[in-house]
């Protein structure tokens, strides 16, 4: 990696639908980097980000990124059924990967990805970007303040944009999952329940929740939605000294620190003594930055130096494996256990 | 029952803990009803009461009720395990009984009080309180503009009154199932999932989450959790044609309907031509008195009709046959099936 | 006052409309003190509260309450054009006072009460119900903290009961008036201006903006209103080091202490650099025992001990004052200077 | 203007700090116009806008625009102080002219430039854009379902850009000057009173306190300040049958219509009477366009047709006159009177 330190890092954008201009305008603001490509198989997207990005080229054939030598790594954020093969292709022809969340459509694809990456000695990242921002990473500083963890609760839901190839939990329940690992570590599930409806379309649940059973008598639950009318992106983490709540759509009080601890004498607890106390609420100051400036950033850091980013494959595949047990539990009407 | 009709019905309120108190309140206050009695085990909760109601006997001999011939009926709120031996006594002494909910610790229980009432002639009636809100009232008047009903959802949710002899589900759901019922008519769930747990009490989960498949590919939701920092009590149900929240937090707005029409043209759904058509919202204006006094009202008026109540013993018994079943999937850990 | 101590104090409740049944279940909960007469000209009002209040004498004759010998002290909540009638009569007939605010309609009437009360070594007290809560006496506390004092700013606007003998200024403002004096000292403002409409009744304005000019530059404003559709009880103060926001409408956050210090460095501040940086934001725990309660007792212990209450007549003139000067800048349509 | 219809109107952004970069995009994004020039004294803010708008040329000279003939436009968003210099020699050489608000630093200025516009028959319109939201022309509609008119309460207050040749109300008040005129009509007000105060700056008032006798006893009240933690953006019109709620910072319920009718019967008003009924709460659907897009589509299609633009040169000369009149009243400390 050493001869790469002075030199510019190209890269190439392929997805440019939703999420992939956020990643073409993030790379493109960072020193030492320069994407040199963009690719969909829509050309009619190219003509409006051609004129932002006068020194990208944007083409429709993935192949000529693969091709040219002086391109290291690709981002790929385009549909889930295509991470697979884009990414496999990238790391075959020796290009370092960010792949876009999920990471793939099976815990099998995610493994072969990541044997890939590992026998070429490329990166392999995957884009969970809540894990980058700044409410995230102070609630993870917060976390050993807690005490005990009773619950993890995450209500994601709004009128959203239904996907054609991914359910509503491949598409925002693997948001809580990467946060939930981020914030209680490489820990997984024992059991999973997930419960889901389809009303709208024939491929994928709309609207679901799932249970998920932790070690130590947590539980983890998330409630992911494309149907609601109202738009909420809230977590609560309850634990026997603090609780927090994290509401993503405050604009400058996102996480909220209650000092609400609860008293065990249950004896004296009545409905005039109820059992808790309340203490102080505290509304810590965030750091700002935009994640994916971060994260981008992060990648092209790896990159560099060889070392293996906070969000590797196996963190993808780790939450490819949730969310696979999720559509086995709904398939089954039942419990999925998980080994460890 | 024509002969009472020109009566004074006597009543007594047997339990004056937590909620007994407003139903002492509200029965003193109707035109046609005396409360008699005053019944705890409680000594200590007597003075200030007697202060307040001079004409009342307070006592905590049950058997100073069952023995007057003048008192027609009991009012009971007492601890959940108590319930169906006092209204089985009230019963067996022909005294009319409005029972607090749940209605009993089991459905052969209940069936055993409905049994018996019927055969004595008597009037039954669960308390049921938010059936009685103009919210909830409201909100059953606008169920057929919705269209197809895709959802259910609700949170109710704070740092709560841990009890003695009952879990958060028998506490806080009684309520949501009251309510689903009263809005989706005489349906009992197919299925039932819930999973919950306990970190500070010995006797009942402190928390859960409740699934229940409704016919017809309704999915309801319930979230009940005495250990949130956060108070929430909210429902949300969609439908094809429009969505209904329901905040009972909110002081004066405490239903909002959205005219959000779904298109079902899923072809042209696009990250940039989403799904969905926003209309109007609506806060309909609401009948603002008390739910309690409307429900004592009904009380007594089917006491004097001989009418069936709204909510009659048969409606406590569907109630707790959910709640059975949400223990025993929380106790199997699985599914738990329902016959209709 | 001595022979006072071991004694029951004896009490007269005058005025039995909106808020005197708040004073009269506070003085009937206290030890030591006996609600034994309540008053009012309507009669009507009586028969509910004597069926709570049982060994209280409710009369429409103040005279009865006057001539008792062993009534002490009587609590004045009619309308405010009754106040300095009603409160001179009961010092002339050696009862010590707790009076409704506004204390009366004029600083003469205010100043003559206050001259009689002392004369005659009786206790005059003003309900300023405010100044006793958990929000502000925490506010108090804090006001140290906050730096150089910029603003105090008052929102406390509603759908309002509309008073047949006082303006919005009278009624709501009052309360914003005492606020101030109690968190920034005996200090009298330089100058006011107020600027109201009345559109519905003949008497007062409905809905008033007022603007005090204070010492060193700090400038108060209250925006009063009974026709605002939103209901809004709101104060802001801010400092060069802190800001409180203090929202009496939130259930368990009344008060927020932001820690946004407001760097001087003006020459750095761009669009794209702004001024501000932000700290923490803490919402600190709050005693919420009722104010009513608080204050009650606090007359008693006066009473029983001689000393000056925390919000004596003196208080209650400078509120007047203050509404006095707005009156007559409303009439003038200028600015009204104050001496100090 | 015939001639133009068919061609391409060129423009040229003068002022590229906080908001050209909007114009900018804006512009960029219409059919049959093109941003030939981008200006500011600042160089360094070229590099980036180059990058995104390869077709623009970026210059520190105004001149190099003003002598490009087939440059029929400028849109000028710079610093207050400069607003009229650069408008009356863009207008003296004949170019059409966007100015941003407030329109000039004194109605002097707003009149000549006026006038020079009128002789020589171009367009000079006044971005005053909220005019153009999709909320305010809702507002518009609804203004003559809310009956009589009691009054217009803004709320416009954060933590600010502190500007350096201009005050709190020539920067925040100028927009609710602007929404007042677009909703009342072209009505001056009689009287105003404003009470500022400045505590960081020497040049003007960070914060501020408005009141508008308006015709018919309307009062409109304007609170703007760049020192509150809190973000509010808020505007209250009150009305005899209506009252709205227009929350800028609601992401997608915005405009609140209550139909709160008063009753008239003041006799009937008691404290368990009160005197407002309510009604249903409406929350209408909103254009959502961009109201930047809306209005320089309108500055092109005036510029094409000759019509007078929406916001007309008179519009920004009553705006910056009631800014006038508040600085007037904040130096004298009176109210000041305005001739119709």
């Amino acid at each position: 990696m050493e001869s790469h330190q002075n030199h510019i890092i190209k890269i190439g954008v392929v997805g440019l639908g939703y999420w992939g201009p956020n990643l073409l305008r993030n790379f493109s603001q960072l020193e030492g980097c320069e994407v040199a490509y963009g690719c969909d198989i829509k050309k009619d997207v190219f003509r409006k980000l051609a004129v932002q990005y006068p020194s990208t080229k944007f083409t429709v054939s993935y192949e000529d990124i693969l091709q040219d030598d002086t391109v290291q790594a690709v981002a790929i954020a385009t549909p889930l059924s295509t991470h697979y093969e884009l990414a496999k292709t990238a790391l075959e022809r020796g290009k370092h990967v960010l792949l876009e969340k999920p990471m793939a459509s099976s815990v099998v694809q995610c493994q072969e990805l990541i044997d890939l990456a590992e026998s070429k000695g490329l990166i392999l990242m995957i884009d969970h970007t809540f894990v980058y921002t700044g409410a995230v990473k102070k609630i993870k500083e917060l976390m050993q303040e807690l005490g005990d963890i009773y619950y993890f609760d995450s209500e994601r839901i709004n009128f959203g944009l239904i996907q054609h190839d991914a359910s509503v939990l491949w598409d925002l329940a693997a948001h809580d999952f990467s946060i939930l690992r981020f914030l209680f570590g490489d820990v997984r599930p024992k059991a999973v329940f997930a419960q889901g409806t389809r009303h709208l379309s024939s491929h994928g649940e709309e609207m679901a929740h799932v249970t998920l059973e932790m070690e130590s008598g947590i539980v983890a639950h998330v409630h992911a939605s494309w149907l609601s009318p109202l738009k909420i992106r809230k977590i609560l983490i309850g634990g026997s000294r603090k609780m927090i709540l994290y509401d993503d759509l405050e604009p400058s009080e996102k996480v909220k620190v209650y000092d609400k601890g609860i008293s065990l004498n249950l004896q004296n607890i009545t409905p005039f003594n109820p059992l808790y106390r309340v203490g102080d609420i505290v509304i810590p100051k965030l750091d700002t930055t935009e994640a994916l400036s971060v994260e981008t950033q992060h990648f092209i850091d790896c990159i560099r130096s060889g070392a293996e980013p906070q969000t590797p494959g196996r963190e993808g595949l780790e939450v490819v494996r949730m969310l696979e047990a999720c559509d086995q539990s709904m398939k089954e009407g039942k419990k999925v256990l998980l080994s460890s």
